[in-house]
């Protein structure tokens, strides 16, 4: 069908995240490779998000292709609820097991990360119950914080824009200070840490301890753009958590599986969670899967002689779990969490000369997880908002970025190279010397 | 790896829903195909529950396989927020609007079930919001209703084993009773419709219709056993809320895609939704995925000038979706909605014979959805519960079939034949014969 065609069904049937009504256009992908992708009328586009932080391994591999079609033609899925399992779920819980930090050991898949934090909130309040603890629900949350749009997931999740017309949404939630560190003003002049610690340590005196599950975050905080907080934050929060039986929840959603340039955000930060969520990286998109490792210690308790009661229909999906083990196969083999270091520091440089550009407030990397936030004046840092300019950045310069509020979302694939890095660069340098400080481009 | 092997590392570290910590046995699977699978040991079993009520199309199918790796290899997937599209999200859109009932024009595309009900949930408060009436929060379902684990899917979830132990979930949920004819003691005497349409016209009145978003409801529920409603429930039903403006949510995660005898059981019963959610059957498990449908009037409100808040990593996943659109194509040449009408009749029939044990209850059937309800006693219809049934089939007769309390779930590929039917049969017959009124098989 040509191109035309489809935009016309596209705008007829497909219901997009985030899309207005009233906008006519779409882009209709139908190739990639690496990290270039092409749509109906033959453009090629670099893609500077991985998707969605996804695609580790690039586009359009063969190796996980003919691993899927292998494993379909064998046994696609099966479920692995009760004593029901298949060879591929098992074989990459294990090496998930090798991969991640020492006390996770046991293993829950999933077909995504929001599935995975519904799940991490499920076992923590379980883990508390039956230990007899029934009255720990609460689940403390970060304002800024994306965890997903299922009601427990989008729960968490702390954008107004996520919560607004749903109605209400999980209970027994409270929201924290995220700890950004550009954005001094959420701090009052404090150091970001105490800050941050002081107002935990109130919450949890307000709530009080005995009615508190887990605190779930994200490492290093994705939809505001790689923000990183500093390097004492995770291990003091986990201290103070622990001390009150409290679980910490990792979302590594975005985060697991070499974007850090290690296999984990908790290796990065030196702190284990009590459950740790992943999805995204672990197949690189090419089967939609996701994985919930957590420790002896949880696990016990929400196995216990009763069983986990939540499945999923796909939980230990066989061909979804074949391709996360050649998908884990390659990032090895191409030593691409090297990459991401290397890469990921050679970017967070080049993105660093933009700063002579009065619109660029900060820009942030940890190994191939980068953000550049944009704002309308540096000294009050007010912000700017980055759709038009991801819309310029694919129209002028051909490159697929995304922008949430006034963050550029910058997660390249892992396979990125220098050349990638610098077409990069001097696409955002064309488009943000356009760009006025309401945001238009011009 | 040998089957020990795989057993020891599967205790280990693979977390299973709903299995007891303290049962050692693991059945690992390692191939499939058609409607039979088979385990490290080369067991053979006949899958007479397509997994989960999944897979239409038979297991191992290599022309999925070959579907998916090409797409894989051409482009695995981008997401579909924004402008950006692809070729076969368009593709299977347009499709699934022409297999659904007209009404049903509007296409957002999950992962899988319980993603498809949160966003129905969604939708429907949504819908309400910005027409104006933000009071619209309450959700109405059924005790015994089964949608999924998220927190809102749960939430829905009419099942106490669902709840306990998770702490509050979602707010604003009222459950009715379930339309199970069988299950007569529900309904003090009355008619089942009559009953139900009472008792939903006092909580419309109870809870204020102006305060009601939707009712979301299994045509033909499942995880009793495949228990159909009498034939004017939907239709009153769905009647009595749109003159309360109340959205009618149907979950046809299991009914959808042909298991009924017809593309989905809105056919069978004559009623359009205004929010249909599909999965399961729509790649036939091969890939997870799936699909809500709705009307251009909610379309319309939740896209709106601001664009549908809510997406997830992998809606309309390019290999999900061009495997579903093989899926289709398959049911479509094979006439296997045919085939579940014709097979499905004579499987109900063969199974209505087990009625002289007296431990057989009810046998139901609407194309290949079958239940068989297990009593203790005939007369008082006490409950027995199916677990050992279920194993003893497993062990002795080489025959999968989920049981859940003292339903059997009898839900076969879509490719099922009459031996097959026969060799179910025969297994049940040889284990219902030998079973107590206890649940124990002698």
């Amino acid at each position: 069908m040509p191109g035309s065609g489809l935009e016309a069904l596209d705008r007829a049937t497909l219901i997009h995240p985030t899309l207005s009504g009233n906008t006519a256009e779409r882009i209709v992908l139908t190739s990639g490779s690496g990290s270039r992708v092409r749509d109906t009328d033959g453009r090629e586009y670099l893609d500077a998000s991985a998707v969605l932080g996804v695609t580790q391994v690039g586009h359009g591999r063969a190796e996980l292709a003919r691993v899927a079609a292998e494993q379909m033609a064998r046994l696609e899925y099966f479920h692995t609820w009760g004593t029901i399992s298949n060879d591929r779920a098992v074989e990459l819980a294990a090496r998930l097991v090798g991969l991640s930090p020492e006390p996770l050991t046991r293993v829950y898949f999933t077909s995504g990360g929001a599935e995975g934090n519904e799940i991490a909130l499920r076992m923590a309040r379980l883990y508390h119950h039956r230990r007899g603890e029934s009255a720990r629900t609460w689940i403390l949350s970060r304002r800024s914080a994306y965890h997903g749009v299922g009601y427990g997931s989008g729960g968490v999740t702390g954008f107004p824009a996520y919560h607004q017309g749903f109605g209400p949404s999980l209970p027994d939630v409270d929201f924290l200070t995220p700890p950004q560190p550009y954005r001094r003003e959420l701090f009052a002049g404090s150091d970001v840490t105490d800050f941050c610690l002081a107002e935990l340590r109130e919450t949890i005196d307000r709530i009080g301890p005995e009615r508190i599950a887990a605190m779930i975050g994200e490492p290093i905080m994705g939809a505001v753009g790689a923000a990183a907080p500093p390097a004492d934050y995770w291990p003091r929060v986990a201290e103070l958590l622990h001390s009150y039986g409290i679980l910490l929840i990792s979302d590594e959603v975005i985060t697991g599986y070499g974007r850090t340039g290690h296999w984990f955000a908790a290796d990065h930060f030196g702190v284990v969670p009590d459950i740790m969520v992943t999805a995204k990286g672990i197949t690189s998109g090419y089967v939609p899967h996701g994985a919930v490792l957590t420790t002896e210690a949880v696990a016990d308790e929400v196995v216990g002689d009763q069983g986990f009661p939540a499945g999923f229909t796909y939980s230990g999906h066989a061909t979804a779990c074949a391709v996360a083990l050649a998908n884990l196969d390659i990032i090895e083999r191409e030593n691409l969490l090297d990459n991401a270091s290397t890469v990921g520091a050679y970017l967070g440089k080049r993105l660093a000369e933009l700063s002579d550009l009065p619109i660029v407030g900060d820009v942030r990397q940890t190994g191939l997880m980068l953000g550049v936030e944009l704002v309308a004046d540096r000294g009050t840092r007010e912000p700017l908002p980055g759709a038009a300019v991801a819309e310029a950045l694919r129209e002028r310069a051909g490159i697929l970025l995304r922008a949430n509020g006034n963050a550029l979302i910058v997660n390249p694939p892992l396979i990125f190279t220098q050349e990638d890095a610098d077409e990069l660069v001097a696409g955002l340098r064309s488009v943000l010397a356009r760009t006025r400080p309401d945001g238009r481009v011009l």
